[in-house]
């Protein structure tokens, strides 16, 4: 599905276009910027692209291959930039990721992606509203582009510290369901590590937009991109701290788990030792010998049983002052 | 609210002013240094701000929101810089930090921040009095400002590192009670996190500010933010030293609490052995045979209980040189 | 075992050599570029096309031993590089590497190696099949080559990682044999390892051959290689991802097991508790004491039975509450 | 307290000198090289001492505080070193270091230290030998102090690495208390952590020392100072495989531990089964059915009595052969 | 002891030499290249050489102690070299590591050590051997040198890598003793550890004499030291890879351990409450009440007996269920 826009930086004016022969076409027309969204395009149209746009076959090849790493390449006519947009899933609870693969010509930009993106949406918006910064030219669409999709982590990220933060909660206010729990943890572990996965190369991408004096930008972008550059550290930031932390909860845990096993012996022993200790006095008031005087005593039975009492009373304390019980 | 300090450096003389108006139209006169500190200003205050100094607002968005990295970058005109300040909470126990945004101009310093800072009227104070260096120009008003707020860390870290001392000492002294502990420690080892998230970007603040040859800055100023420098090195280094230490603190622990279980178990073992054989033997002597010979015996009761006093002191015996009991 | 095949790049014709010897007159014929294929070659085969291809003793000698480490070397006449190729044994569950060495001269490449490998004969139809490319020069073997190696390694990353899934699966899944769990995992992280310890010095290899700038290819040849090595970049992402989910999947192993030792010994507990509390109180009822009113009730027995199933009754209830049973 | 010495390279003189103005006054005779020893100096004598060889306002403020990072800053006028001495406390245990502050001008050094450090009268007897040295001015008085300190750091570290070996033997031989042995390693792990943060940044030092090309050194000082910087580096390396060992000792005192539990363990259960079934024999022979034939026997009680005995000895000849008895 | 060999490189003839003063004597004939080999060279030996070539006393220094790091040292006239020889020890367990130190001169080699070194026989017979690569001077014997003492590693490692496969296979394969155990595995970590110490920076060593253009080598050797540089970098990634793998291997433990654990508490569970039941039952028909129906039964106790039994088989049957038993 192509979706493609002409805007004119001299009149303000932003133009729809239909197909992609139209686009190359104008796309040499002065004062012309334009931006060709396509969804899940076919091979064919992959290759009609290439060919009108004057692609190198590697950059259209990639773009027809999911999996890329974020990265931006310089090849001799354009730029071919992959990033990645990340959704929490409709429970809120697991990570999505879509890859967008971008080519950045002098005066174009072709983003082509598989899934359908709200982000695309918000990013035509914010670049038809932005007109004084028309002139700047190609790049701020770019810099409208990625900031949109950083801008979209965030709410990602808050979401996963927060389930960081509650299962941490968790762990010190009750007891909890063990597998569930490490379960849980390894998942947002992985969830975590997966965005970082994508989150430390965007860096570098940003880092290779910002420094490099590339002739295809107006200085003025370059401050914004510093910025785009500046949320992605941010968010690297705060991903290693709670990797960090989900670590040291795991290790808590362990402590936790063990030390309840602890507070379980310890019961174990102090009610084995009373109980046995008691059942031992029954029986040797139980054993058959003819002469056991206190067995004949009238209120024998109930001094046994006093006994008895005694005896677990100053075990019981005894346990007590150990805190084992 | 609005507060504004001008300064005559030819005159060593300071006065108020009111506004951002009166504040922009005084900022072009000669020997003039300029220090508005702005404390939870609307976005209105803010836009007016940047038209007045010329601001770009991108940095102006910036410092409209919260939770920026600590980070100075330079535009055109001025350079942004983002601090933070970092308190004990009232209990004496959380950690505290507010950020402090920046705009540093050839002579002026706008700062911008969401809470009261005490630190700043102490920033005032050294900044009034050093008279003699006021000719450096801004240098030295900057100077101040990040150097009173890394003093400020130290009380911060070293309460801290009290905090993970005692929770050392407390492992060894005696039982502790392992949740609190255990969350007590995850605690302390994030705000440690916390903080090093902190001071690692400021040393690069203060390194990117000591080794680029600023032309606002008059060299001598330069010594002065290699001391800041120095500062914070130490306090990244502390700040890695105890985060280490907490992991082995860990780490000790668990092997205590694995230890104290093996001491129960061998506490339970023990007991049983002698109770069980003790019973046991009570069990045979409780036997219904028609022809148990002892059963017999005038003191055959109480030979039982020797028997039984004789093999409970041996058991107790062999468990005392195993180390069981 | 020698396979050797000269190609035109003029007009394009590609025909089979026979002998060292012969490939090495014909390799000075203009538009030539010749690939030699040597299988387990000898010593002696090894001296002979050193000789004749003027190859530095030193690199025929790491040709002769297996186990280099993969490299690229640049001697006077030509470069010496080492690849591994990777694939899934025969029951899809190890990992067996085969080390090529190659020698890349101006219009000749030499592939040795001691296993026959089914990677060389897709790279030959790459090869012969990418006509229009030819007039690259040798570069294009050479990436032929190279790609065809990491596009391998892509299914037998993605046979471990889903062994990786699989078992972290099995860990939450249910009841899971430990020592053959840990065994799995032990030789699945050391798979990770061997594969990590060939991939990321084959990056620095791909690095090698994408930035300098080397005479002997052609300067559209350097962006093929830039894509081999994001490739493989990703693999080695990939590879760090699992080694670290791998490590926390033995944690959170530690961590369950440990959990399950203390419902086992919760069960034991609470079990022990009530059988020996019932025993006790047939223990006392079994007392032989002369006067025990209760023994002579008609339904004394009955009532015994009825108070020891009220108290195991009331101690199930108990250890429900507290989830120990 | 001061102590000053004058050396006139030229006639190979040495004078002692008793104020620091009288310092001063000599310092800028030819041939002169002075050092300065200053012992607690109040906060006055350091402003004098600022005054009269006109010291920086910060360094002599650092000088004035203790718990400085080692480091080296240049000045215009001199050098401003932070080294520490190192020494084991009296009962050869635990670590003490001593921060040493040094200003290094062109012909003198001024140390300034809290506390009285012998390593100083070795640097003068040193200094005072080397005659032929002294024409390379200043620095053979400097390479001689951070010499003497290193020097005087490898008796430290080796007693702690003797500690840790001695702790790691312990290990294996025999039973230990485990509260003790978590907590010396814990410490010694912590000396080693805290001698890790003077190193490395000394380390740091020398090398500024020895590459920077700095007018103030003669070159042939040059390299003596890498010399020291090779033995620091030694250093570095010795604490960090101790380092790293140590928390490996921990992990198998954790393993250890948690196997002696399973021995407990096994001892626990398999006397409980033995003594167990043997009570469960004796109880039923004591049950009170009137019909047990065995009973009447003449000799049930000692076929009773063998029963059990061979019952226990099957039992044990059981567990003995899983080896958990 | 003192072995000396001088080569005339034009006639390629090897003479024995007897005396360091004849060494010195001779050492600036044209075409010669001189080897001395010291055996533990006493203090005035090492002076004398010294003088005679004119070596700096701190390198002479160095060559009387003991214990320093792998490194190459410029001096005007001369590269001090250390690097090490490492051997299994008799038992072919432990690891042996002797220090070789080096002065290599523009046409001599002076190789001072303390134990008799098998290698440098083998370095003679490689030197005098290979006759055609005399003429590229010192070079070639140092290269023979540290080629000899690498290819001396990998016996080395490759028994200490197969003492890790073993260690990890005895870890899957059945019972272990756990305290040999640990302690073979912390000392085999320790020996990786060691040997990391010599191997890292014996690689810079090489990396230094690779690149750095020394005017003492023929280009012609520089090929070959990067070979060394190759070998060296394969030891130290194998040694990298085993020293993750016994961390991995000491955690895999620590979690069969555990495991271990949990099997005998299910054990005694299951056992326990089988026993205490049957136990329990016995207790019940041991009571002394007057009235308890079913002792009068004739075969009562044999029905006791069977009740016994088919509850104990209907435990074992849910235990056995459990995975218990």
């Amino acid at each position: 599905m192509l979706k493609a826009i002409q805007c004119n930086t001299q009149e303000h004016a932003f133009r729809h276009v239909t197909s992609i022969e139209q686009a190359s076409k104008i796309k040499d027309e002065p004062h012309t910027i334009l931006w060709l969204d396509l969804l899940s395009p076919s091979e064919q149209e992959l290759k009609k692209l290439g060919n009108e746009f004057k692609l190198h076959p590697l950059a259209i090849e990639d773009a027809s291959h999911e999996h890329q790493r974020p990265k931006v390449e310089e090849y001799e006519q354009f730029y071919f930039v992959v990033f990645y947009a990340a959704h929490l899933d409709a429970q809120e609870q697991g990570l999505e990721v879509s890859e967008v693969d971008m080519f950045l010509g002098a005066n174009f930009l072709i983003t082509v992606h598989d899934k359908p993106l709200p982000e695309l949406e918000e990013v035509e918006q914010r670049w038809t509203r932005n007109v004084k910064q028309l002139e700047w030219g190609i790049g701020v669409l770019l810099y409208s582009m990625l900031d949109t999709f950083v801008d979209r982590y965030f709410p990602v990220v808050d979401n996963m510290v927060d389930q960081a933060e509650e299962i941490e909660d968790r762990l010190f206010s009750g007891t909890i369901r063990q597998k569930a729990f490490a379960q849980e943890l390894l998942e947002l572990k992985k969830r975590f590590l997966t965005l970082r996965r994508i989150v430390t190369p965007e860096r570098d991408v940003l880092n290779v937009l910002t420094n490099r004096d590339t002739p295809i930008f107006d200085e003025h972008a370059s401050v914004y991109f510093r910025d785009v550059y500046d949320h992605i550290t941010r968010l690297a930031d705060t991903i290693d701290l709670y990797r960090d932390q989900l670590s040291t909860t795991m290790d808590a845990n362990l402590s936790i788990v063990s030390n309840d096993l602890n507070k379980v012996m310890r019961t174990l022993t102090a009610a084995s030792i009373i109980l046995m200790a008691d059942s031992l006095l029954a029986g040797i008031w139980g054993m058959n010998f003819v002469n056991i005087p206190e067995l004949h005593l009238e209120y024998g039975y109930f001094g046994a049983l006093a006994v008895m009492a005694v005896l677990s009373f100053l075990l019981i304390l005894f346990f007590k002052r150990l805190k084992w019980l």
